[in-house]
């Protein structure tokens, strides 16, 4: 059972996940690529190499785990968090630690090998939008968990270990800490001026124009003020929404990713990125304070010591120079 | 002139550094190695390529600027800050924004291309953590300096552009976010105990004995209780120091450290690595609360996905295991 534990100092969680490899031979040099030769569990047709399926789309009204879907969401086969057992806190002298309970699920977003979220035909794109949410509402049901975060791994250098894209999320005992510093510091806002922070963020950016990437009737896609990394992207609703939702069956979101992700695709040669949902968690999900958002990092610069040590980042992309950059792209 | 920018929800600065790269063909694919080929401006005999030099340790008397020395401490070419003109705070609507005054300096560790820290002789390692001392306290002296962070990048993977051992300071007109949240927290728990945590911490450490990796009569090296990388590895002084010193002239740190690197190179086969060191800001440099340390950090893993949107690390090292290894480790 992988165990979560706390830095007594800072707050900050880890999970130590005994199940992933462990010894130093294990490490393979960075240089070493781990490239999957030939064989993909994610293909239509292997499905007997992951768990059994979660839920998936079936057009044709197919049996579960074998082919005919379009999409399929399975259990992480080396799952970060075990969704067996009771959630068990413990201290150990001055140190914390619990259990690993929770869930670690993987989004299959199409049988085809070769296919990308930034290029599959839009109905797809909203079905794996579609599916983050109905996921996030079915773990909201297990008491255990507070937090469920969806982000995607997209290239090696952006820490994904297939290649067939998916995505995936990591229903969490905890909120963590960039969601409890994000909540506080938006519930201070909140307090002062009684408006949500993010929504003042959408009108001065709206006005100023500089770092809108695009937008449509629902969302608004930006260069954030202080980006930690170049053309790191935000995609927000532009009506106030605490949680991850949408009013139109994801359509206009899915026009908006596609879009930033194609903008990136062109402008920087198919980079590997993470993307992230930020959203409430189960506790607060309605709030007048919080604003989901979806934050895209491509994976151009290297954490390196200032930044472990700091928690600051060194762009060298002005947020209004990569906007730019992403409205003029050639898509 | 660099700027530096606070996210206006969660409080993160970043360094909007234009003197630096910044289109998109700027950023080669991470798989491109840029090794510089041949030519090294750090080596003994380039000296005139690399800004003028700060100090230097020449042990033979000979002039600065050329060769003789051991060791030398020079401007970074491509600064992330600059240290001409005055700090200045503006506003931009309800973003914050300060201009990028502060240093960056390159400690060049040795004139030998193919030496390294973890190799060099002890007294050479001496002279380099005993220089980071003299170069936080001169800049101690600028009143528009409030933190200087010293940090080492180790390998490409770890974000090193040049191959030649040396490490790095910023000096920052204001305190970096995670050493803000460690003294608060430290403080906090100074208030309820009347004690240090790190010094709680030594004390279990030294008790329990399963996380020690080496100590000597000054310094303790441990894995912490919840590290955030496999092998991860902090350097204490046993006694409480709040700001980074040395009673002993660095000797029996550099014992440690030396040490410590030696071992992660035989276990993980000359790994990437960062270290960092954290110490009390200016304004408290002397206190109860905090307690300065190096940490260690190994590249073995990725930050994705998850690590972005949760402040979260998975690490599949317990630091039990990781410690018996290291103290274990042939060197």
């Amino acid at each position: 059972m992988p165990e979560l534990r706390k830095d007594p100092v800072i707050g900050r969680w880890v999970i130590i996940s005994v199940e992933r490899g462990k010894r130093p031979s294990d490490f393979a040099s960075p240089s070493h690529k781990r490239r999957v030769s030939g064989f993909c569990p994610f293909c239509e047709g292997n499905e007997y190499t992951t768990p059994e399926e979660i839920t998936a789309i079936r057009p044709d009204g197919s049996d579960p785990n074998g082919p005919g879907w379009t999409l399929r969401v399975v259990p992480n086969k080396f799952p970060a968090l075990r969704s067996d057992g009771e959630l068990e806190k413990t201290g150990e002298g001055i140190y914390d630690r619990m259990n690993g309970v929770g869930a670690h699920e993987v989004i299959i977003e199409t049988p085809e090998h070769v296919s990308s979220l930034a290029t599959m035909p839009p109905e797809r794109a909203e079905d794996v939008l579609r599916t983050y949410h109905e996921r996030i509402n079915a773990l909201r049901q297990d008491g255990r968990i507070r937090y469920v975060l969806v982000f995607k791994n997209e290239g090696e250098a952006a820490g994904a270990s297939l290649e067939h894209t998916h995505s995936q999320l990591i229903a969490l005992p905890i909120v963590p800490k960039i969601v409890k510093e994000e909540l506080i510091a938006s519930r201070q806002y909140y307090d002062m001026k009684e408006r949500c922070i993010f929504c003042d963020i959408i009108t001065q950016e709206l006005e100023d124009g500089r770092r809108v990437v695009y937008e449509n009737d629902g969302y608004l896609a930006i260069a954030p003020y202080a980006p930690r990394a170049p053309f790191e992207t935000w995609i927000l609703p532009k009506k106030h929404e605490s949680s991850y939702q949408s009013g139109d069956g994801f359509s206009g979101l899915a026009e908006v990713l596609q879009r930033v992700l194609r903008q990136l695709d062109s402008l920087l040669d198919v980079p590997p990125y993470n993307f992230m949902i930020h959203t409430s968690p189960f506790t607060e999900s309605e709030n007048e304070y919080y604003h989901w958002h979806i934050e895209v990092m491509p994976k151009l610069t290297k954490i390196a010591g200032f930044e472990w040590g700091s928690g600051f980042y060194i762009n060298p992309t002005p947020p209004e120079i990569a906007a730019e950059y992403m409205r003029n792209a050639e898509i």
